[in-house]
């Protein structure tokens, strides 16, 4: 397996989020990508660099004003006289309008998110961007042959949508991907997100289109984030009617309703007719994870590899979330050695 | 005219809001209330005590599972082991659902709320609960023949929708007020609100009703909050198309424009055969304000309660914003004497 590893990933480091109000450390944080870094080297993985795209690999999942808006973030924030990471204050829900974007800044930095957990700073967009990288050039090795790859970067993508960033991600690197298998030449494409938080963004680039299969494991939304997406009746809509597929399970479930959920998902998938598949590799579904209530262990991360290995498919991992920073190596190293191993 | 003032105003008192990620003082504060009420009574106006309505005039603008979420959210807030004001994390952009209410208390938080400036505290409920009753008691003084009546009371209430509190607003006691008028015979009511910020809640509530009129005079949500709502295209739906007038101005508008703007405002409420008249009282437009950005000077209050009296209708004043502490019980004053002058 060809490993592509984001060479700018350390330079999104904000200080701290907001949880409820209060000040908290990041649980995002550069080192994330370093355990996962050393468990791959460790096992005798060759770490490579991306090859560089333009932009219009972004703006094929996200929309032209959010790109333009996130590449030129830093610098208005900065220039508006405000100081350490930004913040949006207020944001446009249901009944409020985003068909204007607002002059003021602030304003902008609402409508493109939803929550208070993720601070743009000085390096996100280079980071988020070389990320974007990655992304694509995984898919690239994968359109020329490559039976599998592994997307090593941070911040990670599935929670950004067409046009908002939240959930630590900013550009989706999974619909990135996802989009740029299809560009070059696979008919359909599933994502399949094990994360134990539901890809909201993943979801909402893809829910309208028939030839992109979103399917998740994940915790329930009435007691987990993001909340307000990720039931079992969201099942897309138009031509991507029937091509998404949530299963929610509740907060503390086993792991044999964990691997139950993840066979019904890669029935759907081989149903779908996938030519390639996506998998948003969050390891937040380890029973260490602090933030998260899943049981998996070091060892059902490597079933998992074997499994998803059996579905047959040209298959790009993608790393999402995670927080038990010392364990996401292991786990990923596991993910990995069971795919091949398969 | 008669003044109702709400005993409970002082008991919402929440230590700090945030302001793009920084932790800031409350521009919202008990104070701006007790000046508005030295200023009154200082000139005469006797300040008299609330009665107390059930909970119907509430339901009659606010959905009942925010009413219900508002009631006990303090209790659950401490009883999830929080400590200190209750802030959200997450809101429900768009693209995703509220049609089902999460389990978890801080996502129903954010699914009923859209800012981080506008902290939910002990006497939160008791001292909005008893603005209500101060706009339902005001109301039927009007109903039972008084010319006019002022609501003296905070927190304000005109950013506060149909199922969410934000701008400091938690229950919308202008709308209370304009529906206890229909419901107690007025056949046409208008809302005119003169605060510099654009009233999105009392929009939201009437924009599909063809009975209440909203018309606004504000600064452009283009550069000033809340940035969403609040544009000249906004002219009602359904019953209501027709029925909502947003007149925003540039901030730094001269006051030669701002009066202007009122004409506008008075010519369609004329037009539109209203009975009674509730005017959101925001003291904001005070060039004195810290952080709004119109001109106006006591005598332009006065001159604003002249013009109004004019228009000849059952006038009903609910305080809304103005952080000009000691301004506003003087433009208050300025308000009311300039209405009872004629």
């Amino acid at each position: 397996m060809r490993v592509v590893a984001n060479p700018h990933q350390a330079e999104h480091c904000p200080e701290f989020e907001y949880f409820r109000g209060r000040k908290v450390p990041c649980f995002e944080m550069p080192s994330r990508a370093e355990f996962v870094q050393q468990a791959l080297a460790g096992a005798g993985y060759r770490i490579e660099a991306p090859e560089s795209f333009p932009d219009e690999v972004l703006y094929a999942v996200h929309s032209r004003r959010y790109v333009d808006f996130l590449r030129g973030a830093w610098a208005e924030w900065q220039g508006s006289g405000n100081e350490g990471d930004a913040f949006a204050s207020v944001w446009p829900i249901r009944g409020m309008r985003v068909d204007r974007t607002p002059q003021n800044f602030a304003a902008r930095l609402g409508m493109f998110s939803f929550d208070t957990g993720t601070p743009l700073c000085a390096g996100t967009w280079q980071a988020a961007r070389a990320g974007a990288d990655c992304a694509a050039t995984a898919a690239s090795w994968l359109s020329a042959g490559e039976s599998s790859a592994f997307v090593l970067t941070r911040p990670p993508g599935h929670h950004a949508g067409p046009e908002f960033f939240g959930g630590y991600c900013f550009l989706n690197n999974a619909a990135i991907a996802a989009q740029a298998l299809r560009e070059r030449g696979a008919a359909r494409v599933a994502v399949l997100d094990v994360d134990f938080h539901h890809g909201n963004g993943t979801q909402e680039i893809f829910y309208q289109r028939g030839d992109v299969l979103y399917a998740s494991i994940h915790g329930d939304p009435a007691t987990e984030y993001p909340f307000f997406l990720g039931h079992g009746d969201e099942t897309g809509a138009g031509a991507g009617f029937g091509c998404n597929l949530n299963l929610p399970l509740p907060a503390g479930s086993s792991t044999a309703n964990w691997f139950a959920a993840l066979e019904v998902a890669l029935r759907r998938i081989a149903e779908f007719g996938a030519e390639a598949l996506v998998v948003s590799l969050g390891l937040d579904a380890a029973e260490v994870d602090p933030i998260s209530k899943f049981k998996l262990q070091t060892a059902d991360f490597t079933q998992l590899g074997r499994r998803l290995r059996a579905a047959g498919l040209p298959t790009l991992f993608v790393l999402e979330g995670g927080y038990a920073v010392a364990a996401i190596g292991e786990n990923a190293r596991a993910s990995v050695e069971g795919f091949e191993a398969g």
